[in-house]
């Protein structure tokens, strides 16, 4: 892993992809999917999947097959990890809030759950009941009546075991097994057999990634998940083995993940280089991990952990590590980051499964204005005006000016006509 | 105004136009202003403002001049708003939170502020002091540090006098009299004389809403307005000249403007159809407005009321406003609307520049999903996680688990590196 001096470090950003050709292709997906609705459903998921699916909706005997598929420690960890998540969630939520005045008028801003949300889990090869939990389970405290969740089969039209179990654990009953880019277009201008959703959440690869983009406006999205990212701040009270093992867990996510470690200390940065490479060579997804480390992977090192903190507020990381002497000092300072790991034992995979946090966090530096998912993302807020007759003669003049002055007249006049058979 | 039965109404919506050949005009603008800065900004100002400009900032003398040129019932009406703009925001403050577990663990979510916040107002011909209010009070309720503000200047360079009052009584003094897609591009990316925002609100028209998609992802956006919209659910206790009014207010905003009535009562349709057409006549703006209402317009008549909030509820409608004899029967029911105005009183334009609630709200149905603009919409969110010892050392293998279960070793590792290292 290359070591820099932090004058000489920029950071490097790929440029996003302009993925022309799977634009068309997802486009043109949707439209299917809008046009013929199941019928293409089933020719989509025939071609994509292998699958040759009558039903979409996952029958209720498979979630009971899926227990005996996975092992009983697996089910105890994420039976913690969902009361960890849940307890973390609660406290976000909202009450609506009134103001009533001396003159008569309430004013209000109602805060209700969106009414049906729909949560896109990756599958193939892959398992990733971690994504059910961290996003289904925001979605729960905000109180959303109507969760659905769409994942695509295998051949035989098999969802993975892994997460039906944690869609079991949540109570979540109406799973789709579709995906790519045609489960979101069902999910957001429905089918016979889907009823459309108000929001898409949920990551994915590139097709499912463009068709939440297309999809946008007929429904809300989260954000659309960049590479992911850490950027450990540390000092030479920390241990290069903890360190590298660190960057290593989020360098192995993919070839353009980035993992950088920020530090004034030149010793903790020469013995973290050569704790990486010894890591390295045992893991199992060593090539990709590999690639990631040395295309995007830095050592900064800095003049002191104040310049560390600067760097790392530039580059606004997705996890940033705390591993310093005196971390209170610090965080405070600490102005951009989706989510900060302090001290030697919180490593980062802790909120990525198991503490309670939300690993969905806000990437490429967009932690300068982004937040964590979270339980307002499944909240919409109304305003409610009960203006009195007591206001509006007291203060109708007011607005008459107001609106007047815009050259807005039927605006003007909306509160004229009132005033006057008032005899005002 | 066209009368119709509830089942014979389905809600016209204007499908978005391409615009291909301003959106390449949009992109062209911006990649000026990131290759050449001022210089650019300086061009295009002279061509679209056709005003010369050496310095961008509005000279602080200019400030106090503005007050000369609007009327001291303006100022007044706008310190009132001003006030109950600021006490109905202040009750969307939000805390941080910590919980700590007997474990030692801490975790937290920080809420703090955007660092810097762009504002655009629209200029040119039209004044727009209320837009200053509804996208600025938000901003610094949620204690955003820097708030600028791009406008567009006149021939002569000068800004308009009633935004200029608004500023000033915010207290708002980094103001740039620039406009357009350029202004959207110099607050993205940053000029030599204007420093890059983390974030751009306010309306503009369809250079600038462009301007606004282009460069989202590198700062973040609300949400584009489109054509603003009105729904009235009244019943027999409505008086037709108010239902006309308020219809015909949305209704002067532009062509594209919707303004519906859904009424149990035929005669209240037939008496606001007539009303409507009388007050029409006196109107200003009455090109805009009769086109607004003969394309978009409608007065529906359904069984009851009852079915009028499901009308309502489909159309989500930006403004709804209840007049009926019980509105606390129905107001539980209406899911979907960006605010409720209730009763006689609560005439739009209350709303809209004077009773605090903001007027920035979701439309095209988007209110599904979508919020008024609010304090939220200026904070930004921060996991904070400290977890302990002890807690890695009672959980560490449930995390190994779950990580396993996915596939991710390097996960696994950076927790099992550290409960080797403790013995276990």
């Amino acid at each position: 892993m290359r070591i820099v001096e932090a004058k000489e470090f920029s950071l490097k950003r790929e440029e996003a992809e302009p993925y022309e050709k799977e634009r068309e292709t997802v486009l043109d997906i949707i439209q299917h999917i809008r046009q013929y609705g199941d019928q293409a459903l089933r020719a989509f998921t025939r071609r994509f999947d292998g699958a040759e699916l009558i039903d979409f909706r996952v029958p209720e005997a498979a979630f009971a097959e899926a227990y005996n598929q996975v092992a009983p420690e697996f089910v105890n960890a994420l039976r913690d990890a969902i009361a960890n998540i849940r307890r973390y969630h609660e406290a976000q939520r909202r009450q609506s809030y009134l103001m009533m005045d001396e003159e008569g008028t309430t004013l209000g801003q109602l805060v209700r759950p969106l009414q049906r949300v729909g949560v896109y889990v990756p599958g193939g090869t892959a398992s990733y009941p971690s994504t059910v939990l961290m996003n289904v389970i925001p979605a729960q405290v905000a109180g959303v009546p109507e969760i659905v969740v769409a994942t695509p089969p295998d051949k035989e039209g098999n969802v993975n075991p892994g997460v039906l179990v944690a869609l079991q654990e949540l109570g979540i009953t109406e799973v789709y097994r579709v995906g790519g880019a045609q489960s979101i277009a069902a999910l957001a201008y429905g089918t016979q057999s889907i009823r459309p959703v108000d929001k898409i959440v949920g990551p994915g690869n590139i097709y499912v990634a463009l068709a939440k983009q297309a999809v946008f406006g007929k429904v809300s999205i989260e954000s659309i998940a960049g590479p992911s990212d850490i950027l450990v701040v540390a000092d030479d009270t920390a241990d290069p083995e903890y360190v590298a093992a660190d960057l290593l867990s989020q360098a192995e996510h993919g070839e353009t993940s980035q993992a950088i470690l920020v530090t004034p200390s030149r010793e903790l940065a020469e013995k973290t280089a050569v704790a990486l490479e010894r890591q390295l060579a045992a893991l199992p997804r060593r090539e990709i991990t590999e690639v990631s480390i040395r295309n995007m992977g830095a050592i900064v090192v800095t003049a002191d952990l104040a310049e560390a903190v600067d760097v790392a507020n530039r580059v606004a990381p997705e996890h940033l590590e705390l591993i310093v002497g005196n971390p209170d000092d610090w965080i405070g300072r600490i102005v951009n980051a989706g989510a900060i790991f302090v001290g030697a034992y919180s490593t980062e995979p802790v909120g990525d499964y198991y503490c309670g946090t939300n690993h969905v966090l806000p990437t490429e530096g967009t932690a300068r204005f982004s937040s964590p998912l979270n339980v307002d993302d499944f909240l919409k807020k109304t305003s409610l005006i009960r203006y009195s007759k007591t206001s509006l003669l007291n203060h109708g003049h007011k607005i008459i000016a107001l609106a007047e002055a815009e050259g807005l007249e039927a605006h003007a006049n909306a509160v004229r006509i009132r005033l006057q058979k008032e005899g005002k």
